[in-house]
């Protein structure tokens, strides 16, 4: 680890009232500082690295500006917020980001009153600084709301509906649009192209002409026709008609790091009667750590790194991550049939689309962060015939949730679903953890939704989902690497609805599935040992389930659990209602099942989750050993039948 | 029923081939006749008719001039298909409309190829037209993807997400913008005004002047600066610029009542080489039937009525509508608790806030067809200290599921989900039936879930939701009307997680949750009959369960069925989940659980869907008999532990 860096002036501000103590020329310093600080704290911890520095400048500055906490700032998505985590208290703990018991990696309200609102998945800001403008307004409350948003967020529908709701906010709504010409990967669609022409068609302008230009727009345009002409000769100057026809007053582009500029434009916004305000500010992401700067999207997230060369940490060597395998089986199907389309909303590398997007680039569709469209426009695809993979995390894909009812399901499109991070993440924490997806996918007539146990499993579930047209289909799988298993030279075609036996016994059955797997055949070692045979199944159909196979296991053993990477209504509730519907239970079955907790776990190494979520080998053994010793004597209703 | 209107030239169009064969002058004619085939149809069968009248030249219109279906045409939302219908093939079935067996309210894949994709929920038709274009683009075969979308649905994110990555589809897209300022209810928001501001600027063009316009837009825009400014001046002119900005080719504003300006109109967009375009379309909701012309809300859906007078049929008398009881429910707590505020997303009479918005305007927030934003904004609210009640029907809450679990669930925010439309619906089908909601609500932690059994437990349930400050809290309650049950003079605080005893009995019990109480206890009374006696629970809670009362029922009864109006993963499977880790089963338990079916019900009347879906109280008997007679010895395992 490099020294701590020399931090003087930092040093004496603990929070943003401290900061609001200072002279306007001593922010530099400060801003210099702070991101010595958050280059230093990130490079012992990992994380999210560029965002942050991209947005220093703009943290000093809005602190500095604003009556935070009372103004209610959000932070969408809130990968950007280690430097405001820095300077509202939190300093001390800043070298605990991300790691169990420490701080998050995103704003989060049980953390600080200047976190109102939090966040990881994107685009809520608007909506949610809405809700505290509004909710000022009608209590008559001082304080407004300021949304800091990027350029890659404004693509999600989200955002757009609450620019569509925004002018009730009036001057309480400040939104800053913070354009890096970056999300994670670079950014697609219309809007972006708008704004970047809005960028490279002119200079930044000077504080006092911005000034006079803003001025010049209030009050409020388009009260009749010559003032319309008039707003669209200045849109044109100005380049901000888009928001201006939402309603906004557009304040921009401006230089995000020159805090001479920001400070005097953020004041008068303050300060303005008219409003809601959208002040563009154009920034770089990874800004002042050239590492960083030179290649944005290898530093969006880090691992640990050492300050002076950038050298990030390596992963130690292993098994490929399940993102890469199910990449590369895609564009093995994807070379012999052209069919094959593949679809991400905003990360291309994140699910391992990378290779396929370069070798297939006229089938692969970047829509960015639009999940709800990329559903649906997948089922556009299927149904003329194309066969579309939508590759969406599994908390991600519950942003399309309707489109998967309503588009997908319902007319039974054979639309596939890859869906990655399934299960508990990390890092990542309760926002990402892909909890919910067997649950609400499962509950769909028409749906397949499989869950891969290894990577080699995973492989021959993309192959089933491409020969799939009757219908939806998906296949689950978690963040991380696989197990280390051989992958197959030829991908089998899965029966679906068929499981599979892994090892057969007589007296314990343990249902798995996903990836918990290999915990399952651990514990059945465990058991074995103590002289209690056991059969182990690795289901990969939550939907439809092997009945044959599930009536077999409950009938035949004296006591069944089933293990899921998911929180109750899915696997075990499916395998339930099934023995329920066929009376196994009416003359006495020992079932158990083992799921996610009834909580929202907070981020640690996805071993320590688990293991907190009671789904390892010992809680599998323990389980066991519980149902087994239960008497139930006396205490069920059939039993005296 | 009055007598069927003459429609000579309609007669001989049975499909869009034969209106293409026809004289450019005899459309009007046609157009008035399948005016008054719709209007004769509707008056038969009720359902909605001012969308579907305000279309009718633009659907004529549409089939001269494309080449449907392999120019795939897909109707935003639906409800404005009947006189699409009724040109491609399905004019014999025109008066099944809405019936159980006929013809679906909204296209339908099943039903014909000129239905290249279904619909009933708004803002999908850019997103699905767009798959269509790029499925053609790629497999090098003719044919376009047409939407046409009305303003309203323009509100939407997924809508704007499509725009976003419209650019893509080049000529092969064509987005028909029909505005009539009018969804169901009056449009809200910046977009809106937007549209009004371009419509009402300025008069129609006429074909020449529009075709010239258009024809110098061509080629592409903004290549250069001195472009750009010349882009931007048209747009002036045109009053375009938002969707140009976007990446739209802008055509418009046309009077989409006036066939000799759409036909040529829409040749030119069909032969241009460029795109994609959005031409906006103005049209009058209801437009040649004067008593729809008048009210355009009330005819949007209509019971059958007299063509002549337009006198609708009274629905018969009887109790509250549950939508009305909610409304008064929650305008009488809000009298006394000026934290209270209510959103809806389009839908202010749908849910039963008129009164609400009449008095409270400030706290009352019509967001548009904008589920996303709703819920987040309520967010936002909750976290500031307002007490936010979100109206919103079961299926569309779909489309805010991430808000949901991200800003609300995860946040542990005091936000209310008053969720109609739970259950089957009737004539709606399949699309607007709420089967899902306890699923995949009742999975995530913090959440609580209430059903109501009838209108006065309704207003108890309003008044848990207000006093419920600790975290999220939903109540669903069905479409339609109430049990006729007195409502209580002083609303009653239900304990969370309590439910309550109805009948006590001693052989069977029955576990409801919602509506379905009725049939339960009719289902009771036949038990009885036949010497079983019969406890039956409205259990009230699907989260948190009342796990006490469910385990004494469980265990003091010989058989228990569960009944609720919801697909697995509900309360069903939360019963057998509580009773599988308390070890309930290990020694015999007969339990059933009664829950919609694992299909997509087509419409019909609820009385007939439910009974299809086995859930009235002959089914209730039947299980229960069945259950009672199962001799399930020998198969199972735990019986030989």
């Amino acid at each position: 680890m490099a020294d701590l860096p020399a931090t003087p002036l930092l040093d004496t501000v603990k929070t943003p009232d401290d900061l609001r103590t200072l002279a306007p020329e001593q922010l530099r310093q400060l801003a210099d500082e702070l991101r010595d600080e958050t280059i230093s704290a990130v490079g012992t911890t990992g994380g999210h690295l560029g965002s942050g520095l991209g947005v220093v400048e703009l943290t000093v500055a809005i602190h500095y500006v604003f009556n935070t906490p009372h103004d209610r700032l959000v932070w969408d998505v809130g990968h950007q917020c280690y430097p405001h985590k820095i300077l509202t208290g939190r300093r001390e703990r800043i070298r605990t980001l991300r790691q169990g018991g420490g701080l998050s990696g995103f704003t989060k309200r049980s953390e600080s009153e200047y976190d109102p609102f939090g966040a990881a998945h994107s685009s809520t800001s608007i909506s949610a600084a809405l809700g505290f403008a509004v909710a000022n307004k009608l209590a008559g409350t001082p304080g407004k709301g300021i949304a800091v948003i990027g350029d890659g967020a404004m693509s999600a529908g989200m955002a757009y509906e609450a620019m569509n709701n925004a002018e009730q906010a009036g001057n309480r709504l400040v939104v800053i649009l913070n354009d890096n010409d970056m999300s994670i990967a670079p950014p697609v669609g219309g809007l972006s192209a708008y704004l970047s022409r809005i960028v490279s068609s002119r200079e930044f302008l000077g504080v006092r002409e911005t000034l006079k230009r803003f001025a010049k727009k209030l009050p409020r345009p388009f009260q009749n026709a010559a003032r319309k002409t008039d707003e669209f000769a200045r849109g044109m100057t100005m380049g901000g008609t888009l928001f201006e026809e939402l309603g906004f007053y557009y304040v921009g582009p401006i230089d995000g790091h020159n805090l001479d500029h920001l400070i005097p434009v953020l004041e008068n916004v303050r300060d303005a009667e008219e409003g809601p305000i959208l002040v563009h500010v154009v920034t770089k992401k990874g800004k002042g750590y050239a590492p960083a700067e030179a290649a944005a999207d290898k530093y969006h997230g880090v691992q640990k790194f050492d300050v002076i060369t950038g050298a990030q940490a390596k992963a130690p060597p292993g098994p490929p991550a399940y993102q890469n395998v199910f990449g590369a089986a895609l564009a093995r199907e994807a070379a012999h049939d052209p069919t094959i389309c593949a679809i991400t909303a905003a990360m291309p590398s994140g699910t391992g689309l990378d290779a396929f997007a370069t070798n297939y680039p006229d089938r692969f569709f970047d829509v960015g962060i639009a999940e709800q469209h990329a559903v649906t426009f997948a089922a556009g695809l299927a149904a003329q015939g194309m066969r579309p993979f939508c590759a969406i995390y599994s908390t991600f894909l519950q942003r399309a949730y309707d489109q998967v009812v309503h588009d997908v399901a319902i007319q039974n499109l054979p639309v596939r679903f890859a869906i990655d991070r399934a299960g508990l993440v990390g890092a990542d924490g309760a926002t990402h953890a892909g909890s919910f997806d067997v649950t609400y996918l499962a509950t769909l007539p028409n749906m397949v939704v499989m869950a891969a146990a290894d990577e080699a499993e995973l492989v021959h579930m993309v192959h089933t989902c491409v020969q799939h047209d009757g219908g939806p289909i998906a296949v689950r799988y978690p963040r991380g690497n696989g197990t280390g298993v051989a992958l197959p030279e030829t991908p089998e075609l899965l029966e679906i609805g068929k499981g599979r036996m892994v090892r057969e016994g007589k007296k314990v059955a343990i249902l798995s599935l996903g990836t918990r797997l290999g915990e399952a055949l651990k514990a059945a070692d465990q058991l074995e040992a103590k002289g209690l045979s056991t059969s182990v199944a690795d289901l990969r159909f939550a939907k439809p389930l092997d009945e044959a196979l599930i009536r077999r296991l409950l009938t035949t053993h004296e006591v069944a659990v089933t293990i899921e990477e998911g929180a109750i209504g899915g696997l075990g509730a499916h395998v339930l209602t099934l023995a329920s519907d066929e009376g196994l239970t009416d003359a006495g079955l020992k079932i158990r099942t083992m799921r996610l907790p009834d909580i929202f776990q907070d981020q640690d190494s996805p071993q320590v989750q688990y293991a907190e979520a009671g789904l390892d080998a010992d809680h599998i053994v323990e389980t066991v050993l519980t149902a087994l010793r239960h008497n139930s004597a006396g205490v069920t209703a059939g039993a005296r039948a």
